[in-house]
């Protein structure tokens, strides 16, 4: 991979956006390398990811950025660009279950995760050795009944102290508060076990088996205050059938899990997922 | 394919039923060449289906079945047994959506569906043509908010008069009365187009485009008087992103309702599928 | 769908590709509902699909061609330009196997195909009664060891008495000649009954079986005098098993042949394919 | 998952297996929980699975396996007797790609596998420290072009040192020597990077990408003396487009070969497949 500046925009939809994004890049001889459209016609919204040579610019990014604002300005973007070198911060979240924990903690460790894992978080102790043998730091925060106002105080310090650009609720199996999720609303993954809409809550494979579905699923999305309703990212099924007990559909949602896991937080990491109301564009 | 007497059992699980039943079989040369087991541990209950060749027997179907009798009582069995050359009879039902039943006629016409197709019902004309080309009989019903019971007796002297043992509504945009629902519970087959649980009810693919989901399905199951509810026998999906709209939904959705209503009406047709309470067994 | 030009365009890469192009098209105040940009790093080679809302341009098609081709010139480009309300002209040719034939009949009589379909070229008389009723010319072209010169000969008066854009092969089991390969470059359309490049040529589903193969599949592509050579357009596969014999692969690819076809059909009938060497972009 | 023993034939079919069977295993009070047959009609060979309750059985398995050698004897049967207790003795072998190594392991030590990974063998020392914080012994053995028969001595003695039952290819890029994939025919397996028959030998990634294929996969299979054209036991694909360069292949690939061996291997520790000539049967 290559060094890139990544420049994400939507804004409301009219003729010459792309025109007058992708001249402001050449006039500076950028080499756009990736480059990904998408007009909304129910809501007509305009989506735009630019992938942009580091090397191609005489500028660097700071420059970059203050040299397109008016640009955006202009026709009422939100936006974003950010450098492929600075690598987002991501905390990890989880509880008992250790299947999407050691499948990030291997992703990154082999060089695939374009991301540094900065911490740990668990109500566990349980995956310490495993966090540790890769020498990231590991924060038992026990949360229950009567501490949870500051176990989840704790948490935002470890978030702020870690400055943690993502969360990654890798099953973990807490509710965060509101004020979490407002104040990472965008930045917060959570991989649910079940194809969502269906068996929002707990215990989905429970209610999968119960219902007898012919597929069993894994959704990743972002955390909002209403649970298990946020944007999807990612979503990806298994079949199963009658000879599957519920010991079996968990063992094998497990690997959907993970796969739908690792390609969503890929996505965001790469600033890939332009959320626009309930719903996301991905540019895989 | 050659010709074989289907025997398909469920009863209470215990020691021996395999034995019994295959020496019974064996006791008359039967020649087995299929053979599939269930043992549902939560429920204790015990599936079976064994497809015996005609040419190995020296007796015909309902002397075997009368040996066979005393075995079902002393296991408290429920049972039946079919012949293989005596396709079942279906009758189809549809709206104004062309692509399930232009499916399933032109499987049935190049001979890969092992049924007889005896009449078409639909509450349009617009289907007619289509069917008569292929000499089975359409019959137009139309429904309305007055005339409802009226025509829905109208299509239950059509399925007595063409003696159908299977329904199967091809996208028929109605909903069948609790006197059709228990007459051919376990026998109407439905394909809804969304992957249940999510969805159910109408318009399922505005539902799944307004929540942004990666998957689109289309679910084949059995018509109980809850609607959407009944025992699902074939589930499948396909992937969508955000620049699909919903027309590209539809589309995309009639090929997963083709192909999950296909293999589930196989399964069917072929005394695959064993109802356990809200579940399937199918041994595919 | 609404009217648009679809402006496609491959050429060597360099800075400013894209913003000389919207600027162009912007400069006729053109809507550009879908863009679609692909780099090629290996070959330095770059690929491009606009599509632009017809009611939005001052201009007709070949005044906007005309206007457009001093940058074509500019950059070195291989482009074309259609109009998605001139549908492209498809002669179909079969065999004995109906299922692909039935399957585009009825996606375009059903309005879902964006293409007329012109004609029916057989070398049997199987399928005849079925495109008739269509209303669709029948074209009986029997092909043996002694008249194959002849028979190629009144196929190609065929295809252009029919002004063919396109030619499918939706299970034509013989192979074309150089002459009508190299006429119809890029151009002709065939669906392989296994997943290339496993089981080129003859009986592949045979080989399949032979191999014991957890997967099979089929392969639509372009058609070039190497046989099942040509750059691949769409593939798709299904699971089997040990318990499938070789009547089910072929029932079973059946519905892979189905939709892979379908789709690399669609891909190409809407200007999405562009052919690069011996591979494909796919702006699906 | 509950203790039983599964009793695995292979043997030409005919009239009465089963019942001879069963009848066995019901003489003993054998309760048993899964059962599988197949009956192979192109070689006229019978397969089947049964697991068999421990509890429900009044005599240990050594008993139990003599009572049962007169059947075996009569039916000509392949057979073997294995207890779920015992899981098998697995020797890993790698090289320097991390990521099946690793799948495996966490598998294991999260207890999903049922099996003991009782040493890696490696011609790298890289995974040494991810092994030993497993706690399993890690054997550096170099191969080259000078020492080969020497390392295959060494490793020869490190299988039976570690009375391997089951040695896994996890990305090992060495070729076995015949005397190796003899000792362990049906026990030796192994992970190829593509979808075989395609793309057999080394580099199939770049292949894969030369052809322009739109799905990679991986396969599963037995070793034999010719390279990578052993018993198929699982594969599995993954969809790629254009936009995908070699890389995207080879990150891509890494999650379908993970999938297809730890299914595979599943598979055999379980003792669920059955090797018979070039194909085998897979209960699973």
């Amino acid at each position: 991979m290559e060094d890139t500046y990544r420049l994400v925009i939507s804004c409301p939809d009219q003729v010459g956006i792309v025109a007058k994004v992708s001249s402001f890049v050449s006039s500076y001889q950028g080499w756009i390398v990736e480059a990904s459209h998408h007009a909304d016609r129910m809501t007509g919204w305009f989506f735009m990811r630019n992938e942009i040579k580091v090397s191609s610019l005489p500028v660097g990014l700071e420059e970059f950025k203050a040299a397109f604002a008016p640009i955006a300005d202009e026709y009422g973007m939100q936006w974003h660009m950010t450098d492929s070198r600075a690598p987002k911060r991501v905390v990890l979240m989880c509880s008992k279950e250790s299947h999407c924990v050691a499948d990030l903690l291997h992703r990154w460790h082999s060089g695939e995760l374009s991301a540094n894992i900065v911490a740990v978080i668990s109500n566990h102790e349980d995956m310490r050795r495993m966090v540790e043998w890769h020498e990231i730091p590991y924060h038992h925060v026990p949360v229950n009944r009567e501490n949870k106002q500051a176990a989840f105080d704790t948490m935002q310090e470890l978030f702020e102290r870690y400055r943690a650009d993502v969360i990654v609720l890798a099953r973990y199996m807490q509710i965060l508060p509101p004020a979490v999720c407002q104040a990472y609303a965008g930045r917060a993954i959570n991989i649910h076990h079940s194809f969502l809409p269906s068996f929002a809550g707990a215990k989905p494979y429970h209610k999968a088996y119960e219902r007898g579905v012919k597929l069993i699923g894994a959704t990743c999305h972002y955390v909002t205050e209403d649970l298990d309703e946020g944007p999807i990212i990612e979503q990806d099924v298994i079949r199963v059938s009658h000879s599957d007990n519920i010991n079996d559909l968990i063992r094998l949602g497990k690997d959907v899990e993970k796969a739908a896991l690792a390609r969503g937080l890929r996505y965001h990491l790469e600033d890939r997922v332009l959320v626009h109301g309930n719903k996301t564009v991905v540019f895989g």
